[in-house]
């Protein structure tokens, strides 16, 4: 969603909205600590500029509050390791918030990291975790680079076919720089991601050829008519394109996330919301000096934005770069929220008695 | 290259090819199992239907025999190990032939999977290792997940820029299977790979919008415009069709290649042929049993092949199977061979005085 909507937009500051949504999943059963990071990761998404993945998803009647009511996602689970290596370990998330099972699961593979040079934390029956970049980007203060992926429900239709099979099995990498913004890779497989279908159909732009298939299986450019589908296509678009590329890559992040740990997402029944992933940490100094890899960082990303920019752009950017220039405006300015979620969060409010103090 | 140039194609043997290879590499100086070695890549890519990654780099005057002789790659590199942690290692391959520091490497990896879960190598100064499919693979018979990729050299421009600025950057993933053909994915982070230029070129086809640019950065439908620039796009090929996604794979491969350990390929000049790897190694058995892992593999890799294909098209494909079955083909009917690729390796036969058999 872009700010241009600002008219419709309600600002709103990061520190309130965390608290806010904090004491939402308090009430909604999580111990204090536990809810507090799972408003951390949804806020960090707002203020990152991911706002698919933000508090948008706060709603009575979906996803993480309808979950947590239903009995479909665990306030207080039993997070356990079951299988364990010097630098591997299986967890078991026994249904719990995909952020509170992701981040212990990604900080113990940058424990692991430590002590052996790289950890690998998979994990088994979780749910969804929110913004990968979270998750990645704890390795940063550690100095080490951090990897994170998720298998995700059923939306996308693999190269050649006409049916949607698996996620957007999204992949994030960030690794550390001494001057530039770090370097934070965080995308879906598919060459949209589906709130990018959300803001077209919102705003009523049609969207290129090789988002999506309508229902019938035809390329569309109708953004409704990909929403009712639910048919991505895989990064590439077509075969032409490299779509099966885009799909090997979502194949990949199920192998390590659904098949690793027994979690098949793409298989398993939706209303269940079951997740499975794949946290990877690697110890830079295991390899060279800290300091020598940030400095060659920070020059690989200047040589990329040095490149002369095409007609018509005036920038050539580097992954992260945007996320963390938006995170720095919201920051000060607030955090743009649409008025409909505004009403859901009045609503949350209302319904949970959590006091309502955002604007 | 499609069989179907088979009119100007000869049939070869692939034991009497690798066994020439072999006799080549020996006749520039490597040791006979090195030049083996290098041998059985160079093979393997031809067998598996990668043609661009085969004996077509056998030429006198270019790639290989060319770096060899002229003191660019080193046939008898000093391979070392210059930092150790029970699961990670960084090799310096003395400017050695890419499959020998290679697979040298990705045996570690595997060495260290056994013992500790999870084994990561990155290897600095070596050069062009040929099909990354072949160390990925390595790990499969020792019932692990193998990976690997390489840094390459410039052709590839960056989203909304108008230069080359980084190479190809494949990424490779290996999985066991039990029944079904193992998981291979093997993809240049580009849309096509420069080969596929060299295909199209070739036949006079044009090629799709989203490939490459010409001299004038500008897209181009014009094979042969796109192989003068040298002006890959990023798999996506438009920013509207995610290639910025290609773009921060290709860099993530940088860091993990060039960043790690310290041989960034895409700011060195070309004429050094410097390259740096990357190659992990899970150890299924570190996660849940292996006979499950597989069974599971199984069933996603049919369960994607049992969607509906789309109109006009007969079948949907896993990542490694074509590959599979052109080898399969290929080991019995021969490896067919351009007459231009024949000239050459009988010319690298007078010239280093290898016999030549292959016909």
């Amino acid at each position: 969603m872009k700010d241009r909507d600002l008219r419709t937009m309600i600002l709103v500051q990061h520190q309130r909205l965390e608290r806010f949504v904090g004491l939402v999943f308090q009430r909604l059963g999580l111990p204090e600590a536990d809810a507090m990071t799972a408003a951390k990761v949804l806020v960090m998404a707002d203020l990152r500029g991911v706002d698919s993945h933000g508090v948008i998803r706060l709603s009575l009647h979906k996803w993480y509050v309808k979950a947590l009511r239903d009995g479909i996602i665990n306030p207080k689970p039993r997070i356990q390791i079951m299988n364990e290596t010097p630098a591997s370990a299986l967890i078991e998330g026994d249904g719990g918030m995909g952020m509170v099972v992701g981040r212990q699961a990604a900080e113990l593979a940058i424990e692991k990291a430590r002590r052996v040079g790289v950890g690998v934390v998979a994990v088994r029956n979780s749910r969804h975790f929110g913004m990968s970049a979270y998750y990645a980007m704890l390795a940063l203060p550690h100095e080490m680079i951090g990897i994170s992926m998720t298998n995700a429900g059923r939306q996308v239709v693999p190269t050649f076919g006409q049916e949607a099979k698996y996620g957007t099995n999204p992949i994030c990498l960030a690794a550390p720089t001494l001057e530039e913004i770090p370097f934070v890779l965080d995308m879906a497989t598919t060459t949209a991601a589906a709130g990018k279908l959300e803001v077209a159909a919102r705003s009523a732009h049609p969207i290129p050829l090789g988002w999506a298939l309508d229902d019938k299986s035809e390329p569309t450019t109708d953004p409704l008519a990909a929403q009712r589908a639910r048919k991505l296509l895989p990064l590439g678009g077509t075969r032409d394109g490299g779509s099966h590329k885009g799909y090997g890559l979502a194949v990949m992040v199920e192998i390590l996330c659904g098949v690793l740990t027994g979690t098949l997402a793409c298989t398993t029944p939706p209303e269940t919301g079951v997740r499975g992933h794949f946290f990877g940490a690697i110890n830079i100094a295991a390899f060279r000096p800290v300091e020598e890899f940030k400095k060659e960082l920070d020059n690989l990303l200047r040589y990329l934005k040095s490149t002369p920019p095409e007609k018509g752009q005036n920038r050539v950017y580097v992954a992260g770069e945007i996320e963390h220039e938006t995170t720095q405006e919201r920051s000060v300015k607030g955090i743009p929220l649409h008025a409909s979620t505004i009403t859901r969060l009045r609503e949350l409010s209302e319904q949970l008695n959590v006091p309502y103090d955002l604007e």
